[in-house]
């Protein structure tokens, strides 16, 4: 007999029981009890978002750590989605490779799951949001990491409360897309190896004068900070930064309606998705013979299914 | 009245007369003459199609340069499509900002062209696939360049022959990708900054273990090259490779089927883009009231949507 699936029995039980549930949601979105799991975590959300982002190669596996490991020395309850973007073609998250955190197994306050981005339909949106939604009610702080240039970065706005951009000093093309439209997208921007000096300096200048050229929507000044992740600098000026975004967005009284935005912008991107899926299923075999044109199909196709 | 839309009528009529061509595809890409000119395109190849996808700020628009002036100096035509990752937010490609070529503007053996991902529905698909099809009749390469991480080199896959990837010496991430699937998807690695000296000969070392566990599956041993766009040492080498790879995949008689495979995958995308976005507009509203469970509006939507 399958486990009665509760938001009260999930925090009973632990990790485990977490672990079983989001298995339930994996398997079973669409089902009445994996609905009313969702729906009163929905509406019973403790934990602050933080969504991480930035290129590869810019250190936020170390950074996520040196967070995770902050908070939790602070007495706070952490969960952690890595979303994996490389899985599309590999069909499965990678667990060890991906997140390289060291966190203890033992440590109930800490729960740690990679996530496939397994659709370009949906990006994010499939089920980082119901895991996100489940360990908001769950946890005091959620943290969710994505590698991202340009397109991921934009995604992790419709998840996360805060939104940290993470640059690499030395990088120019770090700069090329705060001005390409990314600079309204931080609320806190985090620039990487600050051992580097002088290199470090010159980029977080840059950040700053890239932000004071755009014009952030919810009157919230963009604290622009030099970490050294390796030197277990910044961290904690980094999590201020984050809980300042936090109480900014509570004392304006935006958290709410920022947080329905998103669901909404989530129920469309998943109608999006559902309605195409059942757009290929009907169309039924896409297939082209050799020299056939697809442009031709594609109107082909178009003009059966839709009713004039 | 408008211009007749005929591939021979662009071929005579230039770069302004591809340019306008674009815009017609952009603007009416269902126009049955629209329609016919691409698939006369379609049917008519000429160019090889490489794509260059990788990490901002490891060198792809100087590499792009040197490939560009590399193939003209040899009296080859190039076609150059730099897609613009961050213009979904932005709502327009940035050409000046983001592809930094130096070409000569009175030069019609070089067109370039910036392009908008739009949308992350059929991400790369859209008009990027139309522009080089019409582009692949024109010229005899053609180049498309996506900054990427993850997805993007994925999607780059749907539309180019050959596909290369460059890495940056001493950014472990790009490691990481190359476990995590996506040692699979190039035909020829560039690793960067080869003024780098011995970091970028471990780079080197470092994807040629990578590939070697991984199985191509076209039977293509995938070169690894260093190279150095500032010093432009390897540029010649580059293009030795890609055109290496376009002779196999031309004598092996794969190129055929593959370029078959990439039309019906972007139709596969299409079918599913016009079907979500028609279920969208038949759903009609889709806010939520504050509190309401989008989990549960999801079903209810989904429910009476599709019938029993």
């Amino acid at each position: 007999m399958p486990e009665q699936l509760t938001l009260a029995g999930v925090r009973s039980g632990g990790k485990a029981a977490l672990a079983r549930a989001l298995a339930r949601i994996e398997k079973g979105p669409d089902d009445t009890d994996v609905i009313d799991l969702l729906s009163e975590a929905y509406r019973t959300p403790v934990a602050h978002v933080a969504g991480m982002t930035g290129p590869p190669g810019v250190g936020k596996s170390t950074l996520l750590n040196g967070l995770i490991q902050g908070w939790r020395g602070g007495g706070k309850t952490v969960a952690c989605i890595a979303v994996d973007p490389s899985s599309r073609r590999s069909g499965g998250a990678l667990l060890g490779d991906r997140t390289r955190l060291s966190t203890d197994p033992e440590d109930q306050g800490i729960f740690v799951r990679s996530m496939a981005a397994r659709d370009r339909l949906g990006g994010l949106a499939g089920l980082t949001v119901q895991a996100m939604v489940l360990m908001r009610a769950l946890f005091d702080v959620v943290l969710i990491e994505t590698v991202g240039v340009g397109q991921s970065e934009t995604d992790v706005v419709g998840v996360a409360d805060t939104v940290v951009l993470c640059v690499q000093p030395g990088s120019g093309d770090s700069l090329q897309f705060m001005k390409a439209g990314i600079a309204e997208i931080p609320h806190v921007v985090a620039v990487t190896k600050a051992d580097m000096g002088a290199v470090a300096e010159r980029a977080r200048a840059d950040v700053v004068g890239a932000l004071s050229l755009s014009d952030h929507p919810d009157s919230w000044e963009v604290p622009v900070l030099t970490l050294s992740a390796q030197q277990g600098r910044g961290i904690d000026e980094l999590i201020a930064a984050i809980e300042g975004h936090a109480g900014h967005l509570r004392q304006s009284g935006q958290l709410d309606s920022l947080r329905q935005r998103q669901a909404s912008g989530w129920l469309v991107d998943q109608v999006r998705e559902r309605f195409g899926r059942e757009g290929v299923r009907r169309a039924g075999y896409l297939g082209l013979e050799r020299g056939e044109s697809p442009f031709r199909r594609l109107s082909e196709v178009s003009r059966f299914l839709s009713p004039p």
